[in-house]
């Protein structure tokens, strides 16, 4: 694609996405017009309204819905506020800027209306999840910015990033330093230009990840090693899905072995419950754990720390999520509360700073077909 | 300096870092040979021996130490541990590897005398603190990496950073995407080679720092933005001061109007008092602070929250905290806490989204002699 129709593709959906939320705001018009009041009907966004997509392996809204309606003072004020929203964003994308969902908390102090200013940060957040849903428009693209970045990449990948100061060719092994490539906040701007890529590895701590690379792992193994950080950001797992779907590359996993691990892998895996309408754009439902599992404390006698009450309960609790229903998930989680221990990934380093990347990872990536 | 000479440069320090090592071992074998017992003197490390060194504006170790003796079973012990650990950097310098501290805590299990093992991370944390200090060579020079990774840069600066698959030259505006240049875990390993930046500002959220890139204010007013990403990591606060240091460049700081920041503040200038014994290697003490000042939230009628009762606290100890018993912060602080209010670097976004970087920045920096 040449940098011109590149160019264009981006503009186009930013043109669509202002077509989409102006329709709402005509919806609002046209039942005016007709002499309805105005509403807005949105699935209902509690955790008793999200079911498992089986089929695709993803979290997603149930049935129910939910209408704000003009009818009180209360929704009427919502829809004010919803209107007010609308053409700040429509008139942002206009001009090509972008802005935080803090910024657009604070900007409210400037508008015209008083009615229309936001009271509480959680109630503009709220506000631009319902227009992501009502308009099937994601926040990246009404050039909503996160405040949390995303992560970093080092492995055998050439990308263009378009920038605001034009377009950058970065290779991620040969055009970066140690830290690697830094994920922008919509990674949408990226494309992918060519790889030597045999799999992609979503690595859970930063420490890990510095072992991997410093290791060469990126480089021996073809790996496009990608740093969760923590609950990885949505930009970070947006472009862990795009490494998938379109360059056609297995996706593993690799946490700590405790609970909230299993979490940070869900997240990438199946989706959040926070984000389930944006399940499609973000989940990887292909993605696979390849440790740590409690089965590995046992075969590689990791050193351990012994569960807590609050280990437990999560994990009884994840024996409970439809997300984690598999056998192997099943099997695992059983093991860990018969053990009763946990292990972090370093704790693979009592075993030498090489047993990471020499005999572990090959041995797991092996048993699963990825390597 | 050509790349032959920069590599001697570091291949020298890595053995100057090795002989360090090998001479505090070689003490204990010179005290045993001559019957003494042995044992190792270090400055008290607790907060009553922590003084604020007037003239360099830092704080450093005051005069107490301690004697670890091995005339205990206990200092025995600890004595032990040192000379593995001793032994552990000295073979790891050797070979050209690195470390984390977590991993450096696993390792012991690895260790042939049980007694040699570390009980618990905190201590091989501290015993690596002590070696910085006995030796006067610092974690980084150790090859023991931080778990926390440091931030990223974008202005008009061209570096070369070593890496471990040869030397990198990045231009930290036209060589990287938008989320800037990823500061390596030792920033030691980056050569400034040219820049056309009139100041260096330290941003601490996020938020702000996308916003001035987004606005182009590194570009407009060649500033190097360096996001501190809330309390900076070791390695971004060494490269500020190298920024400083050796492009003889201003520092200015920006941050939230709360007293939380204040302390980053601090340790961007002054240094923590968990790392006094590293204040002359990472500490800028000519940094200065733009805002949010408590006068800002007068001056530019800023959304503000009421202080709570921690906030209060804060405030109230941070008058008696020599770092802050400027003119400068008395004024700031008492004026804070008589309009009882604090205020985010956001909230400047209620007067529009270009009011950072056109009216707020400017006004303040002019009259700081910045700009």
């Amino acid at each position: 694609m040449s940098d011109t129709q590149q160019q264009n593709t981006a503009r186009l959906d930013e043109e669509e996405a202002r077509r989409q939320l102006l329709e709402l705001a005509e919806e609002f018009y046209d039942q005016f017009e007709a002499g309805d009041i105005p509403e807005m009907t949105l699935p209902t966004r509690t955790k008793s309204n999200i079911v498992f997509d089986e089929e695709a392996g993803v979290w997603v809204y149930g049935d129910r819905t939910s209408t704000r309606s003009a009818n009180s003072v209360r929704g009427a004020r919502k829809l004010l506020k919803a209107v007010y929203a609308v053409e700040f964003l429509a008139q942002q994308l206009d001009e090509d800027r972008s802005s935080t969902l803090r910024e657009l908390y604070y900007l409210s102090e400037s508008w015209d209306s008083e009615e229309a200013q936001f009271t509480s940060q959680d109630e503009s957040n709220q506000l631009i999840e319902d227009l992501e849903i009502v308009s099937g428009v994601t926040r990246e693209d009404f050039h909503m910015r996160p405040e949390e970045s995303g992560a970093k990449v080092m492995g055998p990948l050439l990308l263009r990033e378009q920038t605001r100061r034009g377009d950058r060719e970065i290779h991620c092994q040969d055009d970066v330093g140690q830290g690697g490539y830094q994920i922008p906040n919509n990674p949408d701007t990226i494309e992918f230009l060519d790889n030597d890529a045999e799999f992609v590895l979503c690595v859970e701590t930063g420490g890990m990840r510095d072992r991997l690379v410093e290791n060469g792992f990126d480089a021996d193994r073809d790996a496009i090693v990608v740093h969760l950080g923590g609950q990885p950001a949505r930009a970070t797992r947006r472009l862990t899905k795009r490494l998938h779907d379109e360059l056609d590359l297995p996706v593993v996993v690799f946490c700590d072995g405790d609970p909230w691990s299993y979490r940070i892998f869900g997240s990438v895996a199946y989706g959040s419950i926070k984000s389930a309408h944006l399940s499609e754009y973000l989940a990887t439902p292909e993605a696979r754990y390849v440790g740590i599992r409690p089965q590995d404390i046992v075969d590689y006698d990791l050193p351990t720390d012994p569960l807590s009450d609050s280990d437990v309960n999560a994990l009884e609790s994840e024996l409970e999520d439809p997300r984690f229903k598999s056998e192997f998930w099943t099997e695992q989680i059983e093991l860990q509360l018969d053990i009763d221990k946990k292990a972090e990934q370093q704790a693979l380093a009592s075993q030498g700073l090489d047993f990471v990347t020499d005999t572990y990872l090959p041995e797991r990536l092996g048993e699963m077909g990825v390597l």
